[in-house]
């Protein structure tokens, strides 16, 4: 950030009264530029005993694959940005269920949700961002080729459940070693 | 926005190429500035049976009542924004437990995230923000008074599953009649 989104002047990195944190602050106006962290938001694709998977079309992570996520919008509900990427990466139309992981990534300051849903059928395909859209058993999972690491989590626990036959929600922070390599890309 | 925060022109409302929204993209160097939803993040302090609740000492909802919570920053996790916001608003000192409540407010672009959290002392005063720090027991919690619909949500669910000896997390969306007075302050 270098000019001030309000009245074009520069800004300057600063401490603002009353904070204990650099801000990027406007020289002329004074406006405080608040830089928060982004949450990301998808959904694990159920079809009996598979899963759906997307393999990613673009960069980062081409050719790998990952369950269907994307940046959450303004005005909408985490249920409903997991559904409509879940739409826009697969063509796939899906029941929301309930939410399964959060995942903190501190690195990249993000934060990664993942709900349970159902297709409600098998009429789906790959969108612009994804080359293919498959089902998986738990024994076909492709998992050294999985893109995101807060994926492979998602999955790992998702299977773990499956078998212990219960389902349990999982707030977890991804450790530092794995996080700067996590960025979800923006589109 | 008004202006590129990258190279200082002026941006305009369009669509770009591939996406579905309007997007601020300046009309010089094509930048796209995303705007994404924000995250408040804070606790339910709990010390014995009771539970902790901050008076504000700012606007909106000066004088009323809240739990410790406000803006999640960069490179911080959820725990450890809820956390650092206790200590902010309560100077309380906090062992963090389960995530209990994640709220959508789709109509102001946030979500409320709220741990069940341990006090390690009553050592606890006001900090800038807040005018009392006070513990209160389920019957003198002060329901006609307190500062956001999240908060009375999360506190009604508390005590709930506190009678009910089970603890469950719940992902909800506030309706849009309540949302649009729900708007957390900056700061």
């Amino acid at each position: 950030m270098n000019y001030c989104s309000e009245c074009g002047a520069p800004v300057a990195l600063t401490i603002p009264t009353g904070d204990t944190r650099l801000r990027h602050v406007c020289t002329d106006c004074g406006t405080i530029h608040y830089r928060n962290p982004k949450l990301v938001v998808g959904t694990i694709p159920e079809w009996k005993d598979r899963i759906l998977l997307c393999r990613r079309a673009i960069e980062p992570r081409h050719g790998k694959w990952t369950l269907p996520a994307g940046f959450m919008e303004t005005q909408e509900s985490t249920a409903e940005a997991a559904a409509r990427e879940t739409l826009e990466e697969a063509c796939a139309r899906v029941e929301i269920g309930e939410m399964f992981t959060l995942i903190d990534v501190p690195a990249i300051s993000q934060v990664h949700i993942f709900y349970r849903a159902r297709l409600l059928d098998t009429d789906f395909h790959p969108g612009e961002e994804s080359l293919e859209t498959t089902l998986f058993s738990e024994t076909g999972i492709p998992w050294d080729d999985i893109a995101f690491h807060t994926v492979t989590l998602t999955l790992r626990h998702y299977f773990e459940d499956r078998r212990n036959g219960g389902w349990r929600f999982r707030a977890m922070t991804l450790p530092m070693a794995y996080s700067s390599n996590d960025a979800w890309p923006r589109g």
